[in-house]
C-alpha cells in the first residue's frame, strides 16, 4: 500500500568512474516499477540457450549500385549472412577470452541497456573471463579512448531500464583518416577483439566503414552493428525492426489515447499532436493504428502526392466541417515532426528566403517580397503572421532560416482557424473550433522498455556476442521471426554492405543505408488508409493505456511490425 | 503476442441515445488494457459489504464565520457527520425504490465513471428496482432536464475507464433563482429522491445551495456531493483527498521520469515542465516527491515569501551555475501552471497594463511606459520581448491582458537564458544552457484510473448511495482511513456547510469551500523542503514508470496523501 521506493545501493563499482556525466546509477533510488524490472527474467531464443553452430548463407549483394559498394568495401562486400542453428555440441571455443568494446551512437531509444546486458551475458555464459569495455559518450569515446570496464555489478541496476546513461551516447562520427587512426589506436591499446556499434542508419554505415578499415589493415578487431532508433526507419527483411520503436510508440499512444478520451469528454477541443520522427512517419502511422485518430498526416503520402500546405490544411478543414455537421466540435489530429520537410513548396520558399535574407535588405513595406517567385509569395502570404515572423527572424549561425524551430502543430492550428473563419463567412461551416497543441518527443526516448523491446534488445546483444565470438565482422545483429514467441526467434547477422546503396556527395560516392520510409503500398499504410475515413467521422478512439509489464497485455507487439510480418491483417 | 484489440459491442442500449456528443461507448474498440480493466473486480470497504447502520456524530460548525454560514444555510447548518457502522442487520429499508440523478461538474478527473458505477451498484444491491438518471453535459443537463437512464448494460463498458464521456460534464452553475426553479422542475418531473453532484470546490458549494433550496421548499430531493479534482485542492480531515489526483500525478510523473532519464543520458538540456494546477501547487509538489527534480517551484511558497519573478529566476540560475561547476549542464525543473498568479508584482503589472490599454494610446516610442509605476516598469523591462508583446497584443473579449495564455515555462527559459548570459560575461558561469519546454495537462485528466482511484471512487459512489438511501442531504461523500487496505476504509458523509467559509463579493456574503492550498508547514512540503538541496545538485532522479494495474507496484498510493495521513515519513 505504500509508495515508498527502495534504495538501490551498488557499493562495489563506485570508484571506477570519472566524469560526472557518466557517474552511473550508484546509490540511485528506484521506483517500485523500476525495481520490479531489474530482476525481470528475460527469455532467450532457444537456439542460443542450447549448443549451436553458425551457418553461412549465400553471398550477398547491395541494396543498390553493387559495383560501387564493392569498390567502397573491397574486403567486406559480398559477405554471406550468418545464422545460428542448433548443433549437437557448441562449435565455438569456450576457452577464448575476448576483449570487446561497445558504444551507443545517436539519440536515445528504450532498450539500449539491454543490448549491452545481452553482450555481457553472452561473454559470461560462453567465453568466461572475457572483458567488456563501454566507450563513453558515443563514438568520441572510441577516438579519445574514454571507456569503463563493464562489470556484473555495474550493469545490474541498468537491466531493463530506459535511457542510455550507462555509458551515454554521442553524435560524433568516425570518418576522416585521422579519426580512423584514433580508433585503430584505441583498438590496439585495449587489444580489442571486437566492437559493437549500437546506432541508426548513419552509425551502422560508419560501423561498416570501420570494419572495412580494420580488416583492410589486417587488425584483429571485428565490428558488429545493432539496429537502434525509435523512428523505426532502419529495417529490412533480415532486420524486421529497430529497437525502441515499440516502446516509444506505446508511450506516445498512451498519451494520445488519454487526450482522445479528454477530447470526447470535453467536446470542445481539437488536439493537434506532433510526434517525433523527422525523416519517416512510422511513429505517426503506428500511433494512428494504435489509437484511431480523426486525422493523421503521413509525410510520405504528402510527398508522393506532391501536396501543398494548403492541400493539407484543406483536408483537415474538410473533415472538421463534416464533423461539425454531425455535432462533433472536437477531435484528435496526428502530425509527423518532419511534415514541413515533405512539402516541396515549403523547401522552395525556404531556399528563396535564405537567398533574399543573405543578400537583400528586408524593408518594412514588404517590397522585398517581390523577389519571391509567385508560388513562394502565395505560400508566404498563406502562412500565419507568427510563422512569417519566425521565418524572417530566427536564423541559425549560418544565417539560414530555421525550419526545425517551427512548431508545425501550432502553425496548422492557425491555418485551420483562418480557413474555418473563411468558411464560416461563406456559410459552409457552422461549428466552433479551438485548437490545443502537443508535442510528444523526449517523453518516449527513455521510458522503461516494453517486454518486447527488452527481450528483442537482449537477443540482439546476445547475437552480437555470438557473431564476434565466431569471428564475424561487418554484420548487423539480426533477430527474426518476431511474431512468434521469443523461444522461436531466429538469431544471426546480416552483411551491412547488403543494406547499402550509394549517394553522390561532393562528386564522390558515399555509402548509405537508405532510411526505410513508410511505403504507401505496405501493409501498415494500407490498413490505415482503409480505415481512416471511418476514423475521421465516427469516433473510433482506442486508449491503449499505460504500458503493462505483467499480464496478457504486456506481450503485445506493435501493429507495424505484425502487419509487415503478415502476422496481423 | 498479438496487439489485436477486442471489439466491445454493447448491443442493447444503442437505441437510448440522442445527441452525438453523448453517444456512449457502443461498439467501441477497446485496447487490451482497457478490456482488462472493465472486469477488474473492485474491493469494497467491509462496512458496506455487510449489514450496517448509519450513526450521526456531533453537530458541525463551519470552516469560518459560522454565523454567516448559518444565515446562508438555515435548514442545513450544523448537520452532524454521518458514519456507516456494522450492525446485526441492515437498518435501511430494502423495499424502497429510489430515483436518483447524478451529474459530473467541471474538469475531467480519472475515476468519475467509477463513482457512477458505485452509486448504481449500491442501488442495485440495496434498493432493487431503483432508477439512476445521468444528467448530460453537467449542471446544464439538470436545468434543461437532459438525461439518460443509466442501465447495467450502458454502464458496463465505462467501468474503471478514464474520461467523463459516459454523461459528459459542463461548467454551468445553478445559482440564480431562475436556475433553481429549473432544477426544481426537473426534480419534480423525474420525481427525484436524490441527486449526486460530482465536482470540485465550487460545484460542491453549489450542491449544498441546491440541497438547502430543496429542503427549504420541502421538496423530497436530497443532494450529496463527491470530491473531484486532479488539482487535489478539495480536501479536509474528513475528505482526505479528491479523486483523480492520484492518477493524474502518476501519469505526469511517468513522463517527468522519462524526461529525467533522457536529460541524464543526453547531458545537454534543461527541461522546464509546467504542470496543471492553476490555483494550488499540489500536483507539482506530488510529482516532485515522486521524481526528485533538480528545481521545483511551489506557488504557495513564492506567495508566502513574496518572491518576485527575478527571485524565482535567480534561484534557478544559481542552481544551474552550481551544477555547471559540477559538470552537469542538464536538469529538470517543475513549475506549477499557476505560478504567475502567485507573484504579487505580476498581478500589479497586469492591473496597470489593463488600465493603460483601456484608456491610452500605446505609442511606438514607448512613452506610454511612463504611466507604469516604477516597480511595474522594472518588471516589464525584465520580461523577454516575446512575453512583452504577448501581454500587449493578446486580450480577452473584455480587453484584458490574458495571463493564462502566457507559457510560463517558455518565459522562464528565456529569462534564465538572459541571466546566464550575463553571468557568463561576468565570469561566474562556465556552462552551456539549452532549455526544452513541456506542458503536461490534458494527458492526465482522462487516463485509466489507478487501482487507488478506481477503488476510492467506487467507494465514494457507494457511500453516496447509502447516504441518499438513509435520507441524508447536504453532505459530501467521505471515505477515510485511506492508508489502510480498502477493506478497512471508513465510509460516511460530512456536512458540506462544515467545509465552508464566506467571502464578501459585491457587498454580499457568498459561501465558499476554501481551496486547500499547499501548506508550508504540512508534511508533504516539509519533506520536499528537507530534500530539495540534495536534489538540486546531486541527480537523485526517480523514474516511476507507467502506471501498473497488476502486481506490487499497482497498489502504491501517492506521497501527499500518505504523508498527510502520517503513514509515511
Amino acid at each position: 500500500m505504500s509508495a515508498a521506493s527502495f534504495e538501490y545501493t551498488n557499493g562495489g563499482a563506485a570508484a571506477a568512474f570519472g566524469t560526472p556525466s557518466v557517474s552511473g546509477r550508484l546509490a540511485s533510488v528506484y521506483s517500485q516499477v523500476q525495481t520490479s524490472r531489474i530482476d525481470h527474467a528475460l527469455p532467450l531464443p532457444s537456439v542460443v540457450r542450447n549448443p549451436f553452430k553458425i551457418v553461412d548463407g549465400p553471398p550477398s549483394s547491395a541494396a543498390g549500385n553493387p559495383d560501387e559498394i564493392a569498390k567502397l568495401f573491397p574486403n567486406l562486400f559480398g559477405q554471406p549472412p550468418a545464422m545460428l542453428v542448433p548443433n549437437g555440441a557448441d562449435s565455438l571455443r569456450s576457452d577464448l577470452k575476448l576483449k570487446i568494446g561497445v558504444v551507443l551512437s545517436g539519440g536515445q531509444a528504450p532498450g539500449g541497456h539491454n543490448v549491452i546486458s545481452g553482450i555481457f551475458d553472452y561473454l559470461q555464459d560462453r567465453t568466461k573471463g572475457s572483458i567488456l569495455y563501454g566507450f563513453k559518450g558515443g563514438p568520441a569515446g572510441i577516438m579519445k579512448c574514454k571507456y569503463i570496464e563493464l562489470t556484473s555489478d555495474y550493469i545490474y541496476p541498468y537491466r531493463n531500464q530506459g535511457g542510455f546513461d550507462m555509458i551515454c551516447s554521442g553524435r560524433d562520427k568516425i570518418e576522416t583518416p585521422e579519426q580512423f587512426k584514433q580508433a585503430e589506436e584505441t583498438a590496439a591499446k585495449l587489444d580489442l577483439d571486437g566492437l559493437v556499434v549500437i546506432g541508426g542508419d548513419d552509425s551502422n554505415t560508419n560501423a561498416c566503414l570501420l570494419a572495412e578499415n580494420f580488416r583492410g589493415k589486417k587488425l584483429k578487431t571485428r565490428v558488429i552493428g545493432c539496429p537502434k532508433t525509435i523512428d523505426g526507419d532502419l529495417k529490412c527483411k533480415e532486420v524486421p525492426t529497430s529497437f525502441g520503436f515499440d516502446t516509444a510508440c506505446k508511450i506516445y499512444a498512451e498519451m494520445i489515447g488519454n487526450v482522445m478520451i479528454d477530447a470526447r469528454s470535453t467536446g470542445k477541443y481539437y488536439h493537434f499532436v506532433r510526434l517525433m520522427g523527422r525523416a519517416a512517419s512510422h511513429i505517426t502511422l503506428e500511433c494512428a493504428l494504435q489509437t484511431h485518430p480523426n486525422i493523421t498526416i503521413i509525410g510520405e503520402e504528402v510527398a508522393a502526392k506532391k501536396q501543398t500546405l494548403k492541400n493539407v490544411t484543406d483536408y483537415m478543414v474538410d473533415v472538421i466541417c463534416k464533423r461539425a455537421e454531425l455535432g462533433y466540435n472536437y477531435g484528435v489530429i496526428l502530425i509527423p515532426e518532419g511534415l514541413i520537410d515533405f512539402i516541396p513548396e515549403v523547401q522552395q520558399l525556404i531556399a528563396e528566403l535564405n537567398e533574399i535574407l543573405a543578400h537583400d535588405i528586408v524593408d518594412e513595406n514588404g517590397l522585398w517580397k517581390k523577389k519571391l517567385t509567385e508560388q513562394s509569395l502565395k505560400l508566404f502570404d498563406f502562412l500565419p503572421p507568427a510563422i512569417q515572423e519566425q521565418l524572417m527572424l530566427e536564423r541559425d549561425p549560418h544565417g539560414n532560416v530555421q525550419v526545425a524551430k517551427i512548431e508545425t502543430e501550432k502553425m496548422l492550428i492557425q491555418m485551420v482557424e483562418t480557413e474555418l473563419e473563411k468558411r464560416k463567412q461563406e456559410g459552409s461551416y457552422i461549428g466552433h473550433f479551438k485548437g490545443q497543441s502537443h508535442f510528444f518527443g523526449y517523453e518516449g526516448r527513455c521510458g522503461l522498455p516494453t517486454n518486447f523491446d527488452a527481450s528483442y534488445c537482449y537477443a540482439l546483444g546476445y547475437a552480437a556476442g555470438a557473431l564476434l565470438h565466431s569471428g564475424k565482422t561487418g554484420l548487423i545483429s539480426s533477430v527474426g521471426n518476431l511474431a512468434a514467441p521469443v523461444e522461436e526467434w531466429t538469431v544471426g547477422g546480416t552483411a551491412l554492405t547488403s543494406l547499402m546503396d550509394v549517394e553522390r556527395r561532393h562528386g564522390k560516392f558515399k555509402p548509405v543505408i537508405k532510411k526505410a520510409m513508410v511505403e504507401l503500398d505496405g501493409a501498415p499504410f494500407k490498413k490505415f488508409a482503409s480505415m481512416r475515413k471511418d476514423w475521421a467521422l465516427k469516433n473510433c478512439y482506442i486508449s491503449p493505456g499505460p504500458i503493462q509489464f505483467v499480464g496478457a497485455a504486456s506481450n503485445a507487439v506493435n501493429h507495424t511490425l505484425l502487419l509487415e510480418l503478415g502476422a496481423q491483417s
